[in-house]
C-alpha cells in the first residue's frame, strides 16, 4: 500500500485554488490573520483586536476577500477595495497574509497574481500598496517581481515591533 | 456715525478663532464640505454622498474636528486622526476645508498651523497627508511652506473632474 499513499509533504506541491471567501471561512481568515495581527506586524493594525474587530475589518462591506486553498486547506487570503473613493476609485488597494507555517509554497505569489488578474477584470486602472513596511523585504522583492514601484517612502511612518521606528512604502504598479 | 461703524470687509481681518467642532457644528460643516463633495475635488469622495454619509465621514468617530470661526461665523473645518492603527498610530492625517466664499483669508494656513500644533501636543511625530491632487497648486504651495514635502508620486491616481487623470502626491513632514 505504501507505494499508493500520498506522502504528507505533497500537500506542498498541490495546485492552489483561489476563490471567493464566505461567512463560512470566517474561522480559517482569523486563524490567518490572527498570529499577523498579534505580531503586530507587517501590517499596522491594533495588536489587541478582537477576533469580531479584525474580521469586521478584513472581511468588511467594503472589501472583496478571497482564500486560497491547497490540498483542501486554506492557507492563505486577500482582500480587494478601491483605495479612494470618488475621483480615486479607479485604483485599487489588496492586503495579503498567508498562513504561517504556509511560506515558501508560492502561495503570496499566488494571490498577488489573482489579484492584478481581478483587478484588471474589474476595471481597475491601478494597484497601490500604501504602507509596505521596508523591513518586509521578502514581500518587497515580491511586488517588484510582480510589476510593482516604490513611488513613494515614509520616513520612520512604521514602529516595527522590535526594530522600532523604521520606513514605509508605497508601491504602485499601472494595470 | 459712518466712522465708527464696522465696514463690511472688516470680517477679513478679523482675529480667527479655531475650536474643537461639536455636534450643534453640523450644519455649519456641511455647508463647507458640500461644496467641495458636489465638485469632486480636490478631495476624493463620491459626489453623490448624503449630507448623512458626508458629516459620518467627516465628523466619524475615528476624527477630532475642529471648525474655525471669524467674525462668528464657521468658514473652514479640518480633522485629524492617526493615518494607520498599530505601528502606524504616531502619525496623524488631517483634512482641511474652507467655505468657497472665504478663501485668501488665510484660513487655510491658520488651520494648518493649528493641526501642527495639535498634533504636536497629542504626541504624534508625522503628519501625512495621503492624497493631494496635483493641480491643487494653491494648496501644494502652502503646505510645503507648511514644511511639508512630497514624498511620493501617485501616477494618474485622480480623475479629475475637468482635467481627467492626474498624478496625486503623498506629502508628509516630521514633527
Amino acid at each position: 500500500m505504501t507505494r499508493f499513499s500520498a506522502p504528507a509533504a505533497k500537500a506542498n506541491h498541490a495546485a492552489m485554488h483561489i476563490r471567493p471567501a464566505s461567512s463560512a471561512d470566517a474561522p480559517a481568515v482569523w486563524s490567518i490573520i490572527e498570529p499577523m495581527i498579534r505580531a503586530g506586524e507587517p501590517y499596522a493594525l491594533d495588536r489587541n483586536l478582537s477576533r469580531a474587530e479584525a474580521l469586521a475589518y478584513w472581511m468588511g462591506a467594503d472589501k472583496e476577500v478571497f482564500v486560497a486553498e491547497q490540498a483542501g486547506a486554506i492557507l492563505g487570503t486577500y482582500y480587494m477595495r478601491p483605495n479612494q473613493a470618488g475621483g480615486g476609485r479607479h485604483v485599487c488597494n489588496c492586503g495579503y497574509v498567508i498562513a504561517p507555517e504556509a511560506t515558501g509554497r508560492g502561495i503570496a505569489r499566488g494571490m498577488c497574481e489573482h489579484s492584478i488578474a481581478t483587478a484588471r477584470a474589474h476595471g481597475y486602472r491601478a494597484m497601490q500598496f500604501n504602507f509596505v513596511v521596508s523591513t518586509n523585504q521578502r514581500a518587497i522583492s515580491l511586488w517588484q517581481k510582480m510589476g510593482f514601484e516604490v513611488v513613494g517612502t515614509l520616513p520612520g511612518a512604521f514602529r516595527h515591533p522590535t526594530h522600532g521606528y523604521v520606513d514605509a512604502f508605497v508601491m504602485y504598479q499601472a494595470l
